[in-house]
């Protein structure tokens, strides 16, 4: 008799991912810091490496083959993530460095366009950095004022709260979709149905929802959303905004320069067409053609079996990590069958200051991150310094979740060993 | 006897370029269209790679291997670009996506703190325009006034008229170092002198300077300077700003988010030291690695090495150029030494339209850029719908500008035939 046991999505892609067959001080790599940037399947580095090789040229303004091909690519990589969101149009596909800069180009070209003195913002207390500081520089200097949507009991956003603090004096609501510290799923149709109804804008962060699950944005019936390349598959210094037709259509340009124009005088310009219109300076070309290679990577596997298989190991860590009595895990309690949550666990554990706890799991090879994930607000709210999280992807297996889970153990018994 | 000949720079560094090695419509590619954007050597590829391949992680953050040793990476690059423009400091030099993001955040962080309704911006007709649609940009929105520089008779920067608009109502003076179009190098020192005298800033377009001489920030007394990295042999996706330390600690912060940041509460933040302040969001952490590689791949060769090389090429390429009676040559001369402009020309010839030109050179594998080159203000004072461009790096040779000449004639002669 011969047992056959199939092998995980995990499994099948970790010869995919080059970086990840390497020893880390005398062990093999276990890297779970997915939630500050994935790792490149080897089609995503040759992407790159055949631009390069093959036919680097600025995209746009030339006719000689090089150029042409380039263009071609680096539109056909628009037309992929176009599809991998649903967006209704390439012109609402806009290319920036990461999410950060999406965020930043709303709040300068339609936040001093359209916020004024006394306008709410609503925010939440889960927001990245990159999500609250650019609002906080919009209202500094419009005078508008920013609301924050608490958590529940059970650490998920407060839509009760949500529906309470929104009125037609907000203008504008930006949400993260997955919480990178929490976890949790936030109920962003519901978000923007009631936003709407109240005449607000939506902007819905998505950098930690994007690589993981499958996101439409038409169903979602979101204003603008970003995303971050890097932690989706793609090399770094690639991301994009999504933005509504008519919405990017009526938004004033962000940053000037070349690409973004059609007439320049030496007193004045009219810009170009969208998507064209917020892409000054020659853009990241090699980098957007390698985002499409990613988009069609992740898309060849699929987002739905992607996010099946990260529910099965959230639901295998829980389950193991219920066996540690000194973790306090933040976020919502997935469903048995793992849903409900993110692939990611951000904890502490006592008095174990988690730099302590990630230098020491580093030391055996495992890569955690700790700290405040760029959500000191959040921590603040939580009470606490900052977290260890453990973040997985698609290509992480069971066998990792073992050897983490193990090592987290035998760290906590030696520095309970330590200060007993 | 044996003749020995001395390989030339171009004949050495050629088979560092991969993409260099092909054909294009049956013909070796001859690349000529590196205003527009240089090609990489294999070490700058293999940098890129290596990263990916080897420690992708993001940077800053994390206290693992991985991260530590991306963090340490993408410093140890932004040292080699301080050495490369002799940066006081390296928290003098900012990652920007290019160039024209650089100019912007100028534009954005100084000028809307800075400049008032009334102030004068002096410019020059010759700008690329992403050093001329920022400011009128912000021109529009502060009332500010933009004065511009015109060319002297041999279609160089106008120094003395220069001086007759420069006054104390100047705030700022921005030009190009070297025009991407007319090839001029202009008295950039002089005019840094000139302008603190009238208590203005300066700052400096350098994308077309950098890649090919020697600059120094600290002899030309700039207050910013801009770089582009893919113009010089980096990927696309990377750039940097150069600013004065004390000026750059006296601007307010461009984007906001993460990696910028100092203390986050949800009413207020305090920002990072430089140069971070001035970086939010994850960076291109594998892109400015591998802008470290070109930098040191450059500095390798000699920046003063590919200067005199591509002066030896201007000369060889003027002095053929002189046989072709057609050709409307843009810009000042260069010495019978091949000094005195940029190894690039722009030209028209005749009424054939420049992007028929590109077009059939195209056909047998040459690479010339046609049209207005970001610069339609420049091409307006010339009284010119377009040109076509020829432009040299030190991967060049001489038997490509024979090439290039040969089938410049052909064409030309194709088109008269069929005129006449």
């Amino acid at each position: 008799m011969t047992l056959i046991q199939e092998k995980t999505l995990g499994d099948k892609v970790r010869s995919d991912f080059p970086i990840l067959h390497q020893e880390v001080n005398g062990h093999p790599l276990v890297y779970l810091d997915n939630a500050a940037t994935s790792q490149k399947p080897q089609v995503v580095i040759d992407a790159l490496r055949n631009y390069y090789e093959g036919y680097n040229s600025n995209v746009h303004r030339g006719v000689h083959t090089l150029s042409a091909k380039a263009t071609d690519e680096y539109e056909a990589a628009r037309q992929k993530v176009v599809k991998f969101v649903n967006a209704a149009s390439y012109q609402e596909i806009i290319y920036t460095r990461n999410a950060s800069e999406a965020v930043n180009l709303v709040a300068y070209s339609w936040g001093l366009n359209n916020i004024k003195a006394g306008d709410e913002i609503i925010l939440s207390v889960m927001e990245h950095h990159s999500n609250l500081v650019p609002w906080q520089m919009l209202a500094q200097r419009t005078g508008a004022v920013l609301k924050f949507v608490e958590l529940t009991e059970t650490q998920t956003f407060d839509l009760e709260q949500f529906k309470s603090l929104i009125s037609t004096q907000t203008k504008l609501v930006s949400v993260v979709h997955v919480s990178n510290v929490l976890g949790c799923i936030n109920p962003v149709e519901d978000i923007c149905k009631i936003a709407h109804e109240n005449g607000a804008k939506v902007l819905i962060d998505a950098c930690q929802s994007l690589p993981h699950m499958p996101v439409d944005v038409q169903a979602m019936d979101c204003d603008w959303l970003v995303g971050s390349g890097h932690k989706m598959c793609a090399p770094t210094g690639i991301g994009f905004l999504y933005g509504k037709l008519e919405i990017l259509n009526a938004m004033s340009p962000f940053l000037g320069g070349g690409e973004m124009i059609d007439e320049v005088y030496l007193d004045r310009f009219t810009y170009g067409e969208l998507p064209h219109k917020f892409e000054a300076g020659t853009p990241a070309i090699g980098e957007a053609i390698a985002l499409g290679a990613a988009v069609d990577y992740l898309m060849g596997i699929g987002m739905d079996k992607i996010h099946a298989y990260e529910q099965e190991m959230t639901a295998y860590l829980f389950e193991k990590l219920k066996d540690i009595p000194e973790l306090t895990i933040y976020g919502p309690k997935p469903q048995a069958d793992g849903s409900g949550r993110a692939a990611l666990a951000s904890f502490t554990a006592g008095e174990i200051h988690a730099n302590d706890l990630s230098t020491l799991l580093n030391d055996v090879g495992i890569a955690i991150r700790s700290g405040h994930h760029c959500t000191q607000p959040l921590h603040q709210y939580l009470n606490v310094n900052g977290s260890a999280r453990v973040s997985f992807y698609f290509y992480n297996t069971r066998e990792e979740v073992d050897v983490f889970v193990t090592q987290l153990k035998e760290t906590i018994a030696f520095f309970n060993q330590m200060f007993s």
